[in-house]
């Protein structure tokens, strides 16, 4: 039978969601504790990789085991997981895969803008002494759509096609806390983190808004900003069709 | 000469605000980065206390030293700081007083209504199983305004006057994430916890909002919800009439 697992992880003390030689990593922790709940080996795919030091809101997964699961099981397996993964739900989906069925991919990322830093803010949000936020929230519009990101995305990987369609991109905050938002049916390696150092480089650097359409234009690595740390990234949430 | 300070700080290390023997406080640390630093014996009073695991967003403090600051003081100070404390500004500040001249403070109280426990949201809110946050919102009006907020004050305090005016008392969300928000002429001991364990009960115990209307005119400790946690606490800010 195959199950579909949604669960959320505080990724600041892993290496990242998918399995690595040697490194503690969300995959592994949840394989681990699966497979002994269930006395039988048990592999998690997740809707996608997230990097060292990301966290998730709502992550989703599939695995599969024969059988039935114990009753009551979300409450078991977080009895026994670190506090750092809590699982919300498990539940027999048939026919499910968590990453080529997945729609829809929202992820956030939260920066406060501020001469000095802050303590608190630091905990989870990048620090941007200087950013004129009306030019960054002018160049969002640039994003949405189908395009070729080929220039958000980090040198070194197999994927050929960079063609990803971003359905939203929003800017809100609380004061000078903003949380950057954006949906797409995809994302590339790095690549929230890459458009995240280039609307950083509209706001600081006195470019104009139209700069994020010539960067997705050039097709360039090289032509986007920087990519900044992971800690601030959070997968909120995948959706999916069914 | 007098000096004003404004710093923020990431409490969840910290035994509190306030210099206490033999623990590690936000004051020792600040105090002694200070004396250090300036080669005198210096000693901050802020605003207020804040309890053991809380935050701040921006604290405010003074302290006496006999002498001009060195250039670039804040950068200075924040170099040998832990990174859990950052200094934004100081200045010079003639007649100032941290804790006398307060005429307003916001705190901050994070918490999420989920049936299961999220990890990431578990660093730094309040898990809510069930909550009708409609009720919820509907009894902070009972809160603002000038009270005997004595059903809210911790036991133990010898703090007299328990009247205290509310300005303002709001909830707003992303999601399922909620932030309590109030400001205050000023703040009992575990006053806003103690709030936060009443409202909670409102909203998950079949409570009208008139019911915090009735705590506080009772004026017993006893018909208020219980402490909530320190550390989805945060002290947002504190103004001053000048």
């Amino acid at each position: 039978m195959r199950y579909k697992i949604v669960f959320s992880y505080d990724g600041s003390q892993y290496c990242g969601m998918q399995i690595q030689k040697d490194k503690l990593t969300i995959a592994k922790v949840l394989n681990d504790n699966l497979s002994k709940v269930l006395s039988s080996q048990i592999e998690v795919t997740a809707s996608g990789r997230t990097d060292s030091g990301v966290s998730a809101i709502e992550q989703v997964g599939h695995f599969d085991y024969d059988g039935d699961l114990p009753k009551n099981f979300v409450g078991y397996i977080n009895s026994v997981l670190p506090a750092s993964i809590r699982v919300h739900s498990v539940q027999a989906a048939p026919n499910f895969h968590a990453r080529y069925d997945a729609k829809e991919k929202t992820y956030l990322y939260k920066f406060y803008v501020s001469k000095n830093a802050n303590a608190y803010y630091d905990k989870f949000a990048l620090h941007v002494p200087v950013c004129d936020i009306d030019k960054v929230k002018a160049s969002l519009k640039y994003l949405i759509g189908t395009h070729d990101f080929t220039s958000f995305c980090a040198s070194g990987t197999e994927i050929k096609d960079m063609v990803r369609t971003i359905i939203s991109a929003n800017i809100y905050n609380e004061g000078d806390l903003y949380t950057f938002t954006i949906t797409g049916n995809g994302f590339l390696y790095n690549m929230v983190r890459i458009i995240m150092g280039t609307l950083i480089e509209i706001g600081s650097k006195g470019l104009e808004p139209e700069h994020m359409r010539d960067v997705i234009d050039g097709k360039n690595r090289k032509l986007a900003g920087p990519t900044k740390p992971a800690y601030p990234l959070i997968l909120k949430s995948v959706s999916y069709i069914q």
